[in-house]
């Protein structure tokens, strides 16, 4: 296990101001893990509204079932997030502990257990003894404040080498708003699973129908445009939160989706998601240098999108990447492999600003030296134009080094 | 790059019978290796049928879209194959580089170049230069003969690390006839890419769009269901060509797929295509260990491969094999990323013959010790019960070690 933070992590780390209307504290439960915090809780005011996606999984974890249950009521007064124990795949003792938790925590808050919004991370397959909470919670109630946001942001982490944070504040009818988000990476452990897992929350006054569209849309290009490896926890988690207590300060309320006030806050979300997104890929692990994939002139976005993961994902891109090798054949083979139209003979790739290869051939006037001093950067932009049609997509992802395989494989005695 | 000899490669290699009806010899023409073999030429009896499978590839290769073009007639008399350039992703220099080769092949062979079959494997992109073939392929016209079938599969290796033979000997109406397959490897090598290429002779007489029949059906649950990464060639290639010779001592000519004369010929041909396909896993680059991911109970067999596809191409199943762990977690989460019907709680999950998960859990009377013992063999069983239906598929693939890592991202110095 890499003890070492990742070379690709943000070179420093945002101020992260207070958010009204929540407040949180972390514990050392003794979940999995000994002398270090592994749980966070944290407590929202009465009228918070709560939205959230989650793992496409056919098989999600028992707390990833309580959240899609009971988020269709929109609001929410507590969220107690665990590292240690992912509670995936424990049959009928992980509806009950993930009950259990809920009741715990809500006697320390004060709420109904159904406000009560629940992640989990670490081993899968272990029953999660959520008797270990009895205690806990309630201290955490006592002690919870509003900062710092860095120790929530570590709570929740296990394979990750740094805490992921991300801060924008924003105008909502005239009246400064703030979104602060934390996240965890997309990291495997050893035999753990670790899960991608995210908690953003907001002062502004948004109603929770308006709350999931504006979660809903800014996931896509964000969130759901990251891959390490290709392969999908079953307890990823992003969930968003509104307070409203700025609405004490003048902000309005906003009901309706289409409320034009919201362009600025709907903005300044995807920029915070993506933050967030692109921290997670740069802590793939193993990770060396940190590839953003656009695929352009394909018929349509989703065509471009599939094309893009379908490059993000291939192992022979990824090792060539980590190889310091323009390997355009490698792309040409990923392309070819998506199932999505593409006409050979009107490819044209590019490694930055570097077009290697056009109209179904390399390109004569590729100078090899400049490409490879290209590659040898910790930032690798690869752009498929397809010539087709004006669909676009851009993901982002890592390269596949010996430290994946060994961070993954290498732990067995 | 590795010279070893993969650890899972057949123990001992068959003797390889003429094939009547089918004349080749190999050639050293320097397309980019020196003294090596790096060209096949065989020359096929007149009223030799043809069948051919290819690439999904939406960006395959010129020999591919040759092929599939002159398929339709439905014979051949040659087939031309090169390693050291792939001819793929070449443009119009490409389409006329097979172009010349099948005129040079014809006018060795006495032929059209429509009866003329080709294949390249070897680097991308860059143009084959065809007129090293003037001469080659005449000569090896002159010294065409019936073996041996080690030089055919040798000649076509790239990173292979041991030639791919296979011969089955079946009754067809009485009379004995014989088929003979090569392959090489779903090996990569840089800046290659390399590809699965397969050629099967058989000289028993059967008319084209039967052995087209025999050839797609066949190639389902062998070729189909093999995966090393999960990455798709632009020129794989698989044919199988019936000179029918066998005629002459009294065997009969099959005109019709349901004709009940075929089902041993069916069967062995199904076994053959197998053992080759499963040589290919065998020798996938960096392999320590050989996986076959059996998924039962689906609601489809459709729905089963994609499952055990899932499965045999995820990463972190596969670096969890290379490291000996059971991590039937990463079993799960392959299977909850499927996108099939799947129920967490049915779910029964089992290396070999052990039991490690079932109905939603671990399974109490799992033994880690014998598991862990398992996990060390050569040979690896993953076996998943969905529960739900009677669709049921296997598929083979490989462990992912650092050596794949090095082998396809170390090579540039």
């Amino acid at each position: 296990m890499s003890t070492t933070v990742s070379p690709l992590a943000p070179k420093s780390v945002p101020d992260m101001p207070a958010v009204e209307g929540v407040r949180f504290a972390t514990a050392a439960a003794g979940i999995r893990y000994k002398n270090r915090t592994d749980v966070l809780m944290a407590v929202f005011d009465e009228g918070t509204t709560a939205a959230g996606v989650f793992t496409r999984s056919k098989c999600p974890s028992a707390a990833v079932d309580w959240c899609r249950e009971h988020l269709a009521a929109g609001t929410a007064r507590a969220l107690v997030v665990n590292s240690g124990n992912a509670n995936a795949f424990t049959g009928m003792k992980g509806r009950d502990a993930v009950a259990l938790t809920a009741k715990i925590a809500a006697a320390a808050a004060g709420c109904r257990p159904e406000e009560v919004f629940l992640a989990s991370t670490g081993v899968i397959g272990e029953p999660l003894d959520a008797t270990k909470f009895e205690g806990v919670l309630a201290d955490c109630v006592k002690r919870a404040a509003g900062g710092p946001w860095i120790e929530a942001a570590c709570a929740i982490m296990t394979t990750d080498t740094f805490p992921k944070v991300a801060t924008r504040t924003v105008n909502l009818g005239g009246v400064p708003v703030t979104i602060n988000g934390i996240a965890k990476g997309a990291g495997m452990i050893a035999p753990d699973m670790a899960t991608m897992l995210s908690f953003v929350v907001t002062d502004a006054p948004i109603a929770a129908p308006v709350l999931q569209r504006l979660l809903a849309r800014g996931v896509e290009g964000t969130f759901n445009a990251v891959t390490v490896d290709g392969d999908t926890s079953t307890s990823d988690t992003l969930m968003l939160f509104a307070t409203g207590a700025a609405a004490k300060r003048g902000a309005p309320r906003i009901n309706e989706a289409g409320d034009r006030r919201l362009a600025a806050f709907r903005k300044a979300l995807g920029e915070l998601l993506l933050d967030l997104a692109q921290q997670v890929a740069r802590d793939g692990e193993g990770a060396r240098k940190f590839v953003a994939v656009t695929v352009e002139g394909a018929v349509s976005a989703a065509s471009a999108r599939r094309i893009a993961f379908s490059i993000a994902n291939s192992p022979l891109v990824k090792t060539a990447v980590a190889g310091e090798d323009a390997n355009w054949g490698r792309i040409v083979m990923a392309v070819g492999k998506a199932g999505e139209p593409a006409e050979r003979d009107r490819l044209a790739i590019f490694f930055g600003n570097i077009r290697v290869a056009h109209e179904g051939a390399r390109d004569p006037a590729y100078d090899e030296a400049a490409t490879s001093a290209y590659m040898q950067g910790e930032e690798i932009a690869i752009r498929v134009d397809l010539g087709l049609g004006r669909g676009k997509a851009t993901v982002w992802t890592c390269d596949l080094t010996k430290d994946y395989v060994a961070i993954n494989g290498d732990y067995r005695s």
